[in-house]
């Protein structure tokens, strides 16, 4: 019998995976608002760069959890992570004794919310390192990467995580099933943390006028996070934060997620991954004074944004 | 007599100062250029909140300081402070043995390029606590305050400051002839290096949203100026960031001069502000994270600017 999967905001990130997903043979419905009536005629189109194009017609397309007909195996979160959404809220009328919660989701000490709201179910912690965009109702164009990092929590790997692994695999993307998916975290927060926010601030700057004009204030940046990580039990490799500087002047000038967000009038997910990597740092004693400017720029940024809409 | 004084650079602060001096009796020409036809044929007109509405008609209009005819007792600078404009070359061409130079500026650390410039003349260090705006060519509202600083280096009060001092008295205004000019413009960058940059990098916040949103990381600025002018030799008053917090609380919500520049597409004085603190921070050893954040993401901003433009 296939694998059961609800996906939880099918956007760029939520299709794009449901549709591999599908692929690989599982049955995947989607909680979809935006584009519910589109795609509930036509499906999504996916198309990717690396793997072609195709359309992906989930089982069930919803409005809400709530509507879900059956038992899901798996529910997959993969909406922003945003102050004003209760994350739990919008999983819990989907959710069985049997289902796996997962969260394909940015930021750090994100998951305390899910296990608090879950006990008794298996919680799996996933990170995406993806480039793609919604271009129009049901349409994703996954521009490059897909690498995806599940785990469970506290540092192990559930048979759960490592069948969901198994058919992402089949689906034709790298998927990592790992011990450390705090760390993985940390991680990817080495390189969110300064380019996210510097790419708002500067009014639209791409990564590499950043890093070429900045270079020192953004490894002031990484340090602090490295500082933070570790302090939370989670050291990163010493040669990270060179990694992250190497590979940023490699790729071509890219657009954050923040600043797409941005442009697009979009909420930002600033507090997922500057504030709360800030209050990690503050409860366990980090000095970090310039991740807390850069986040309190956000805050007026945020706040400006607030009283134009 | 009256005293003979050019004013180069009379726009919105240049323009008011001229107009009250030649209020008070002297003989004021002034270097104007985006509006230099129009103030020609029709002076300025000044049209201020506390003292009223009245035409200054300068005895020269000139496009270059080489145009001037006779000899400056006093040459008036009060462009603004930005790295490629010469001020030195500004002002040469109407400078004699007689000449003192007085400069209205901000900033702070601007003096030794004068005082290298011009080893032989005497040169007045002014500082303007002043709100006002050029609305149309030639016409000049002051809005607020006025306040003028005067001073000699290395901390003394000449006999020309206090004949210019007297002028400005005579004309309405208050005008202090002080020993300690240069702790005056750390103290004047205890209020700037805040506020003129988070107004700009929030997108256009008034002072009072900045500070009710984010006052700590206000307050931490603050104190590295606070910090810095003091490994400089310019000890501030202990209470001056407290003072400084509260009058901002009360002040109506206002828009900086460095905000003002940034929406209406003009340079900004970064360097002068910003970049002079911080590298006298860098050089007495003061540790200044924040200052540091401000200042690369003011610089990140211009970058994007000169990319738009």
């Amino acid at each position: 019998m296939p694998n059961k999967i609800l996906i939880i905001g099918a956007g760029a990130i939520g299709a794009f995976y449901g549709a591999l997903l599908a692929k690989a043979g599982a049955d995947v419905s989607v909680v979809c608002r935006s584009d519910y009536e589109h795609v509930k005629q036509h499906g999504f189109i996916i198309n990717s760069n690396d793997l072609g194009r195709w359309t992906f017609t989930p089982s069930q397309v919803l409005k809400n959890a709530a509507d879900f007909k059956g038992m899901a195996d798996y529910v997959l979160l993969c909406t922003k992570v945003l102050p004003d959404i209760d994350l739990a809220a919008l999983v819990r009328p989907a959710v069985t004794a049997e289902t796996a919660i997962v969260f394909i989701q940015n930021g750090v000490e994100i998951e305390q919310t899910m296990l608090t709201a879950f006990p008794d179910n298996e919680v799996i912690s996933g990170l995406a390192f993806i480039c793609s965009n919604r271009i129009n109702p049901g349409e994703i164009l996954h521009l490059a990467y897909g690498h995806l990092a599940l785990g469970n929590l506290p540092g192990f790997i559930s048979s759960k995580t490592i069948r969901l692994c198994e058919l992402f695999v089949r689906s034709g993307i790298e998927c990592e099933a790992t011990e450390n998916i705090v760390t993985r975290r940390w991680q990817k927060c080495i390189w969110n943390a300064p380019f996210n926010p510097l790419s708002v601030l500067s009014g639209g700057l791409p990564t590499l006028d950043i890093l070429r004009s900045q270079e020192t204030f953004v490894r002031h940046i990484m340090q602090e996070i490295f500082s933070i990580a570790e302090a939370c039990g989670h050291s990163l490799p010493e040669d990270i934060i060179d990694i992250n500087i190497n590979n940023t002047y490699a790729m071509p000038p890219y657009k954050t997620s923040m600043l797409l967000d941005y442009e697009n009038g979009h909420p930002m997910e600033t507090e997922v991954i500057l504030g709360n990597a800030l209050r990690a740092g503050k409860r366990e004693g980090i000095a970090c004074p310039y991740l807390e400017s850069v986040y309190s720029l956000m805050k007026l940024r945020e706040l400006k944004l607030n009283q134009s809409a």
